[in-house]
This record gives C-alpha cells, sequence and structure tokens, in this order.
C-alpha cells in the first residue's frame, strides 16, 4: 500500500472497531495480511507468466489460481461493510490453503527457475499472514 | 456457458478423467458449479449496483465480495491442470459459506428490492451446487 | 446468463432508460456483449490452461490478458449506475483490440491445438459484440 | 511491491529487453505505473465500500468499475510474455479515462466524505502514470 491506501485502510480500521461483527478484530494484522494477498497476487502472475515448459503446467495453472483467490482475499479485508467473522474465516482457510499448495507445487521448481523460488516464498508469507488471521480471529 | 465453451469444457473434462488428482471428479456436475458461479457473479455485481440506501450498506458489500469469490471459484474450476482435491475442497467451502450469508443478507432486503429477492435467489442455487461438488468430492 | 439473471439485466436496462448518460444504449445488444465477454473470459481461461509448449507462452499469457480485460468489461456493463459513455467507449476499444489480437495469436495455433481454434472463435465474437455496441453508441 | 516482487518485475524486465514487441520499453515507468494500478485498485475498492448516502451510487459503481480496470491493467503489465504494443496502448487509454473521469466524480463528493478525496488523489496518479507510459511508447 502507498501512503494514501494505508491512510484510507486506518479510517477503515477505525470504522471496524464500531461495528459488531469486526469489533475484536486486529486491524495491524489485517494490513499485513492485505500486503502479503497483494505480494502473492503479484508474485503468482509473473511466475504464471515466466513459466515455458510442459512439466510446469501445473505450477502455472496453481498460480493462476492462487493470484485469483489472493486478489479476492484482498478485496473482502477492504470491505469491512461487507465482512462477517464466517465468511473471513471460510476465505482465510482457502487462501491459507491455496497459498501453500501453490508454494510447495512452486518450490518443487525452484532449481529450474528462480522466479518460482521467489514465488514460493511469497506464497509462504501470504500462508503465515493468513493463519495469524485466523489465529487471532479464533481467540477473540 | 455458451456451445463452443461448453464443448471446450467437455475437452478440459476429458483430460481431468487421466490425471491423478481429478480423475474421480463428476464432470457434469462441475460444469453446473461453473455455471452457479457464473450466475452468481453476474447477480451479486448487479445487485450491488441497484442498492441506493444507507442501510443496504452491509448487502452491497457483500455482493461485491460474492462476486469476487465466485469469480475465483469459476476459474478455479476452469484450470484442471492447477486443480487439486484440497485446495478446490477449501475454496468450495468458502463459496458455499459466502453464497450462504449473502443469499440471507439479500434475502432481508427482499420487500424492499426485487433485486435482492432475484440475488438471494441465485446465490442460494450456488451455494447448493458447491455443496453437491463437496458432497461428491467426499465420496469420491 | 441464466433465466433469473436475464431478468435482472433486464430491470436494469430500464433504469438505464432514465439515467441521462445511459439513455439512448441498446440495452439488447449489451446483454448479447455481456455473454459475448463472459463467453470470453471461460474460453480463454480454459485455454491458457490447456497450453503445454514453450512456443505456446505468448498464445497462454494473452489469453490470460483476455480473460481479464473481458472479465472488468462484463463487470462495467452491469453497473448502470456508474456507466458514462466515455469510460464505456474506452474500454470497449481496448477489449476489441485484446479479443482480436488474441483471436490472431490463438488462430496462429489452431492446427496444433483445437481449443485454441475454439477460443479464437469465441474471440472474434466477443470483439464483434463490443464492435457493434461501439457503432450504436456512435450514432446515437 | 514488496521487495521480492520487485525482484521478479526486474527479471522480467530484463526479459522484455529481449523481446521485439516490448524491446523499447521504459520498465522503471512501467514498474511505477504498476504501482498506480495496484493503489487505484485498493483505494477505489475501500472507497466505494464506504459511501452510504443514495446520492453517492454514481460514485460508488465508477470505483467499482476502476477497481476491475486497474486490476487488469496491473495484470497486463506483469505478462511481458502476452504484452503486445497495441494492447498495451489501448489498456492504458481505458484506464487513463477511467481514473480521470472516476477521480472527477470523487472530486466532487470530497466536501462530504475524506475517503472519496483520497481516493481521486490515488486515481488522479493512476491516470498520470498510465498517460506517461502512453508518451513514452508513443515516442519509442
Amino acid at each position: 500500500m502507498n501512503d494514501t491506501t494505508t491512510k484510507m485502510m486506518d479510517m477503515r480500521s477505525q470504522e471496524m472497531q464500531q461495528m459488531p461483527e469486526t469489533s475484536g478484530m486486529d486491524t495491524m494484522m489485517m494490513q499485513e495480511c492485505i500486503e502479503a494477498c497483494s505480494a502473492m497476487e503479484q508474485a503468482c502472475t509473473m511466475c504464471a507468466d515466466s513459466m515455458m515448459g510442459a512439466d510446469m503446467s501445473m505450477c502455472r495453472s496453481m498460480c493462476a489460481n492462487a493470484a485469483d483467490v489472493a486478489s479476492a482475499m484482498m478485496r473482502m479485508m477492504m470491505r469491512p461493510n461487507g465482512m462477517t467473522r464466517d465468511t473471513m474465516m471460510a476465505m482465510l482457510q482457502a487462501t491459507t490453503m491455496m497459498a501453500t499448495m501453490c508454494a510447495d507445487e512452486c518450490m518443487s521448481m525452484a532449481d529450474m527457475s528462480e522466479e518460482c523460488r521467489m514465488c514460493a516464498e511469497v506464497c509462504r508469507q501470504c500462508a503465515m499472514a493468513c493463519q495469524k488471521m485466523m489465529d487471532s480471529m479464533s481467540m477473540a
């Protein structure tokens, strides 16, 4: 996020504290999760474009999936008015799974492609950010 | 889907029968689920645009979320090469939850807006199509 | 579109007749254009997933682009409240260009892949539907 | 972009120098344009969620459009393999138009909403970044 979008997110976060569905959420943690999802969408889009060989077809399509899921997850976190605990938890779960599986697949290609190795790293960070969100929501 | 995209999906489905991760999947059921997700993306996009009042802000933002989740789900089902059982199940779960919650919220606005009533119906059908997919995958 | 989303689009179309920005638009033609964009998003998503060889990397990435542009175009036509003549014209122009170039590239692969041949056909139809919309808007 | 995605983009940029379609492009300028599109998608998604009143319905729907167009534009720039001069120019044109119109509409709401004022600023920056890309491509 740049300075202006961060300021906008701070304003949205303050609103969230006043809504019953979202009042307990750790909004700092959510901003990190938004960044991680944005990075995953970008890394996976570039990684899918870079892979050439036929043996990379699974990795390429998983990256395309991961980019789309990350984009939907990111946007959900930017809409406090539409947020419910249950939809957030289910989508965080799906994104964590997608990020973890995509990281594993990309990592298995890391010897052939430096871009795959970097993409795996970004996916791993996204999985962790989503898991942290889920943990904090379970405790709230 | 139109005739050509249906034919393309039939070809993709035949490939799926030969891949270990996707060999057991009911591809006819999956095509119905693709249609249901596509309809939900469209209905929710139109519904979000039609709602005016401040008291409809939750419904509007949930519809925006539901459209994005449905789009990611639909695309995942169109990429047999990137499909794994675990990512499919997690994302079907998230889409079912999103569709169900959005349907409930839209239904609560049905007296004020015919578009909300119709949108709720489309979301309900999408939730059912996703649930059917999950049931058949659990049995396979 | 299924029966319910078609009915919703009819309602949106009636609203469009009462808004100054959109009052002259041929809403029947727009529904065809929405269908054509939806088909292009689906065909290109499947086509990109199906292509294996390194020599198909340009086609694959153009299909990924075409799917994303078609999706944005489709959603714009489903939001009468946000519609302006100038943004519609510019985005129709971009979608026509994208669809035409993607059709050419896919057609050049048609001997190797039946899916590319079909995808080219769907892209061609989308280019035509967008062009028809632009022509009717220029005359209005 | 975070450090890793920036490194990935640098690698993609080097490849672009070796492709005939993209060899003349200013890849530094393109990275700025990617950042600007990403910021516009985020700002517009938050802005659309924040607007309550019925009189804000045009602004809300234009923001939803702008988010979708920005997302498609951003992804196109992350796929050097699918890049052609003509599709880039047409889509940059559409994004510039969308960003400019959305900035105008948001600015007209700035007295009522600080989020609209900030969103207008982000849209304006995106329009400028796209315009700069077009200018440099016209000269190349």
